[in-house]
């Protein structure tokens, strides 16, 4: 039977869905078991990728189906724009460079990950140079004339602007840093939290986290990796994890984050599984996704009594038995140097920092010989510290050296979606507090599930977060939720 | 710079390669992380990169290369040869075809896994039998009225054709009956060994077997499978393993089974790597690579000396401390159900087996509702025992769920000529036996290395061989080794 041009493109799309599937499982492999004397050859294979998915999307077919396609429903309408739109994009970069751009940050990753270990930043410039020179010319490609960074911050949040994104920060950096002066100023400062916990135990209490938090491992696993990441889509849904064992929250946050993340994308309706809108929205709705799990459930009073009678039952005891000292402990606020280890309130400065660092690299204002000065000068601008060695410093992240820029702010962009959503979630479910200090998180997934995961790519960014929480996001809620808990944490 | 016919048709044979690894290592992953659930989903990736794999194989641009492609060296020519080859064989599979096989064998091999462990072989004929219909379609395109089984057979040992093995089979049957039929009869029976070996112990020491034969973990990792095998090319060439307390020779032998074939793929010479002689030219010369480590060095009365006493050291004392014994322990012949773990006598009557079964099969003169029937027949005539089990019996292998129908027998062939190359290795260094027992197989490596290893599909397999070795392949030289091995073993 001849399929009709809508049938047609869904069919093309299916195929490079799965491909890009495949390309994905690359990286994840590349992060977590590859071996070291492989990296060359991975950076073909990606590049062979990249060149057979890039061919796909500017396959001349698909203009033509899609001018004789019409949509029959909202589905349907969503799968076309989203198919129009790869295709647009994909026609404005040239084949050569999306093939050097795959090769060259494969190669980067290897390279970041080594210098990072050896705190060599020179070993780690020469590569960042080539990606910040490929990810400009692609940049320049995108947006025809127009503003490179506002072109790639659209890959990750589509029709937002590094403009409206200098706005929102704008919107939330006087109160968020008020908070942060009150809280460093404040009489009461809860203790760290002491001792040595087991690898193994660790592991196992993140895994009953991760299924707490709605994870199905019949379709997914964890695995270790330098930083940790959620990867892949639909029926294969992957995290990483990292252990410490002085530090069990980085082990335990960082799992439930990266959960948050992969039941978004194991909730998506099976019926787009492997099509255009068949994976998470945004990068700023993913991470609501994992911010809210992490945090404002996570974090919460309620969730972290629960968790200190699993911590005690699991390691022992460890001289913390108080319910309320323990939740100070999770939360407690302090001027660290890496941001995945950050607290809630100095977490978004991370990101106001590196946005702004990013922006002005990629809009040439930024060499990439001048960028470590000026992060550490903005550092200790904003969080009153010197970085003392590279791995504290603009080393921390993998983001640059895979050419993720324009990224970073869909972590605040996260946040901010998080506020609204979780003020949504307490007006429909009053009484989760009680489901939480149970460490029941049943009917926080169904809401969830329900308001936003199962929609995937239907609705854009902002009409998503408008329908779940019946209001447009805005920074309020967020900030709110920060001021009352800290006030209270801290004794303000 | 414009490239000339031979560049563009390499240029786009790396490229083609490429991906092959990408498609290889998803296989990698199914059979060693991927999740369960995950299972249909991997259908579609691999579906989808066959689609890819065989548009790419397919280009018309290649016969138009290829007819204006001047060799320049026989390294040129070789990989023209393969180009052509593949091209034509593209050519004569429907792409639809390509892909229904790489999807539903994706899917049949998770079912087979699920059959064989819950022994539910009825569960398993109906996949089966799409696979075998899938693949006789495909025989049939490929032989283009000639026939199918021959085909299929070209695609693991070019070349080689069914009567041949035929005849080679003929030749091997009679004495090697005749040596099986004098060991069962023997007054001497060695002892089975005894006693629980740990798995971890068992895991460390095959890690270090495999680095005596040369795998190069910088390259390479070992995994947990249900079934050893060894996956991928160039610099990634990945092994994986399995261990039963009771047995450690199973997990020990396998992997330096897999190390043989892994060496092959890590050995090839660097200037070809991602081409069409990139990786080992047959199934047969890869399998007298697994076979040569296994059993004429692996197996040896020298070899086990050095073994034991690594065992002894590792697993602490288990009640053996006579080479003798051991060497014999280590080579005991008996009618087992399992062909991996089959004695080097009883071995090829396993491949022979198959082969009768697969080639009637895929003539339609065997229908696969009467399979189990033919085999536990023809099992029960060859070994004097009744399949007890489905694992015992036509469950135990993997090949036929994945479709690799015309390989079993280049496992015996594999077998002759590591018989073949044993004999010219020994000729070379007369004195080897003084490193095997040492534990130092630097010398052997080398060898093969410089003889076989290097050449990649330079070479055709019989023209390989006959390098190697000085001389044609044949059936003599196993036969002679196996009937001095166990005349000696067996006391006869």
């Amino acid at each position: 039977m001849a399929k009709n041009a809508y049938e047609s493109l869904l069919f093309h799309a299916r195929e490079t869905a799965a491909l890009e599937q495949v390309a994905g499982r690359l990286g994840w492999d590349q992060e977590t078991v590859m071996p070291r004397g492989s990296a060359a050859q991975r950076g073909e294979e990606l590049a062979a990728m990249e060149g057979v998915l890039h061919a796909r999307r500017t396959e001349p077919r698909i203009a033509e189906w899609l001018a004789g396609a019409e949509p029959a429903d909202e589905v349907a309408a969503a799968q076309l724009a989203k198919i129009r739109r790869a295709h647009e994009r994909a026609l404005k970069v040239p084949a050569r460079l999306s093939q050097e751009i795959a090769r060259v940050t494969s190669l980067a990753q290897g390279i970041w990950a080594g210098a990072r270990a050896r705190e060599d930043l020179a070993g780690f410039l020469p590569v960042l140079g080539d990606v910040v020179r490929l990810k400009r010319e692609e940049g320049a490609a995108l947006a025809g004339g127009g503003d490179i960074y506002d072109a790639m911050i659209d890959d990750y949040e589509p029709g937002m602007t590094g403009a409206e994104i200098e706005t929102m920060f704008a919107a939330l950096r006087p109160r968020l840093v008020a908070l942060r002066e009150r809280i460093l100023g404040a009489a009461y400062h809860p203790p760290a939290l002491d001792g040595s916990f087991g690898a193994d135990a660790q592991l196992r209490l993140s895994r009953d986290l991760a299924q707490v938090f709605g994870y199905d491992f019949s379709r997914g696993r964890i695995d270790m990796a330098v930083h940790p990441f959620c990867s892949g889509g639909g029926n294969d849904v992957r995290i990483t994890t990292r252990v410490a064992e002085a530090d069990p929250f980085n082990c335990l946050y960082s799992t439930i984050h990266e959960t948050g993340h992969a039941a978004y994308e194991q909730n998506i309706d099976p019926d787009y599984l492997l099509t255009p809108i068949g994976g998470g929205v945004s990068m700023g709705v993913h991470e609501s996704q994992s911010r809210i799990c992490e945090n404002q459930l996570g974090r919460s009073r309620a969730f972290t009594g629960w968790l200190l009678e699993q911590m005690r039952e699991r390691f022992g005891e460890f001289g913390v038995t108080d319910p309320g000292v323990f939740y100070a402990m999770v939360n407690r606020v302090g001027p660290g140097f890496i941001r995945t280890e950050a607290d809630e309130v100095h977490y978004n400065l991370h990101i106001m920092m590196r946005f702004d660092l990013e922006r002005a690299l990629m809009g040439g204002d930024l060499a990439v010989g001048d960028l470590e000065a000026a992060w550490n000068d903005r550092f200790l601008a904003d969080f009153g510290v010197a970085v003392d060695r590279p791995s504290h410093g603009m080393l921390q992240d993998v983001h640059w050296s895979v050419g993720l820029f324009g990224y970073f702010p869909t972590y605040t962009l996260g946040n901010l979606y998080a506020g609204c959503l979780h003020k949504a979630l307490r007006a429909a479910l009053p009484d989760l507090d009680r489901d939480l200090a149970a460490g029941d998180l049943s009917r926080a997934n169904d809401w969830l599930h329900e308001n936003l995961r199962r929609h995937g790519g239907l609705y854009q960014p902002r009409e998503l977060i408008t329908r779940a929480c019946g209001e447009a996001p805005s920074a309020g809620p967020l900030l709110d939720y920060l001021e009352e808990k800290f006030a209270g944490l801290y004794r303000l």
